[in-house]
């Protein structure tokens, strides 16, 4: 593979299921330059709430963080996957950090304000800072970031993972001499015209088919705010986008997102 | 005070308690120079083991780590307790970055064997490595280390935080030039000669005279395990070694440990 940045984010079941997150390690070790993975687990967070008496508390498909989600959260996400997965790393002999958006303030957020529904302790991106990370990237350190942030003033928070993911690449496109891939590991081999059938995978995805095929209502909702996310890195000038399994990424057959033509000529 | 590398440990109410981890994260603002915060957590551990219907198992007044117990201690610790107290250091800004002992391979393991007692997945140190924290101290970053370490194929363990702060004062004592001071924070002032009376602090305690209040039964048996880690850093060369309180540690009137001059000059 090209010599790039490569920020690899998975969720779900890639990484709470055993035989997934080796699959998807094993991917990440093949990724030639520096690599930074961001990872998810709400599952798992889902799961452990539960036990704990705590019933999560959903709005529109969108997680609702109390102050006992925010907890079950940061001992899920920040605890239990990111030092499983950092652990895991090490014994392949890739040196690894697990990292929050608190640690070395890499990705300052605001608490989202209260609106027709208060979200609770999620917080919105405000400041993303990676030069900490460029001497450890340089020392082939991978950083393994979770989906918690801070607010700066002591308080953590709870940040989607696609949308960090993001962040990450384009702050890193925005400091560093290297080109940088961003890639979303999906269940499925990439972008599908229909979700139930792998045929029908989208090898290039341009922005102008993807905004027909969201007026169609063809985009899985699942997928929208990951696409959403994937387009805004790709318009901030991040290299390539991908998403697939590792097994597609693995063999360049995943989606890859483009600039359309309108789009790319649209600026002026 | 004196510029050196200092390392900080403190545990229980110091950072469970609000109020009380306030005031000890004020102290660590206190100290000029490189500093590691390592802490422990297992009250809360226990609480969460309780909530979750994991009654924690002790033997001999220390805990036995089964798989359900070491994913408690990995969420509590390495989550909920680090990322906060990072957070709460950020916030005072001073730039933190959390750790376990599986992060930058800081702290790799042995599982320890099952012998009468199988203590399950509870790790004795093998190697710690603290080359990748020099130029994170050197740009003023403060690690936040927990006690959370692993084996170095894939398993996390959990070993004894006065331990690995002892551990990481003596590798750096080998690595750098700085002088290198090791704090034990405790709920009282110091050693005291009587657990009960404040009054009966010692201000410096040799070996010699430790291990007379040893042999005569007048060391409580939960500082019996810290002071053998106080003195053996103290013999391995760590330069300064003090226990006491955050006041009486800002104050220079915590209990430091001496070298007696009989162990001073029995070395050929």
């Amino acid at each position: 593979m090209k010599h790039m940045l490569t920020v690899v984010k998975a969720g779900g079941r890639l990484v709470e299921d055993d035989d997934a997150r080796r699959e998807v390690l094993d991917l990440l070790t093949r990724f030639a330059g520096p690599l930074v993975f961001v990872h998810g687990g709400g599952a798992l967070a889902s799961a452990m709430s539960r036990r704990l008496g705590i019933e999560p508390r959903m709005h529109e498909g969108r997680r609702i963080t109390d102050a006992d989600s925010l907890q079950v959260a940061v001992m899920v996400y920040a605890g239990w996957m990111n030092k499983r997965i950092v652990a895991e790393l090490q014994a392949r002999r890739r040196p690894a950090l697990g990292l929050t958006g608190a640690d070395l303030d890499l990705v300052r957020c605001r608490r989202r304000p209260a609106g027709e529904v208060d979200w609770g302790y999620v917080g919105d991106i405000e400041a993303v800072q990676v030069g900490a990370l460029q001497p450890l990237l340089g020392a082939g350190i991978t950083p393994v970031v979770c989906a918690i942030t801070h607010d700066g003033r002591g308080q953590l928070l709870n940040t989607n993972a696609d949308t960090i993911a993001a962040a990450l690449a384009i702050a890193f496109r925005q400091t560093t001499p290297l080109p940088v891939r961003l890639v979303y590991l999906l269940d499925r081999p990439g972008v599908l015209r229909d979700a139930e059938d792998a045929q029908t995978l989208i090898g290039r995805l341009e922005h102008g088919a993807y905004e027909r095929l969201l007026r169609a209502g063809a985009i899985h909702t699942g997928m929208k705010p990951k696409l959403h996310n994937a387009f805004a890195a790709l318009q901030a000038g991040v290299d390539e986008v991908w998403l697939g399994n590792p097994a597609s990424v693995a063999e360049g057959t995943a989606t890859r997102l483009a600039l359309s033509v309108t789009a790319q000529t649209a600026a002026p």
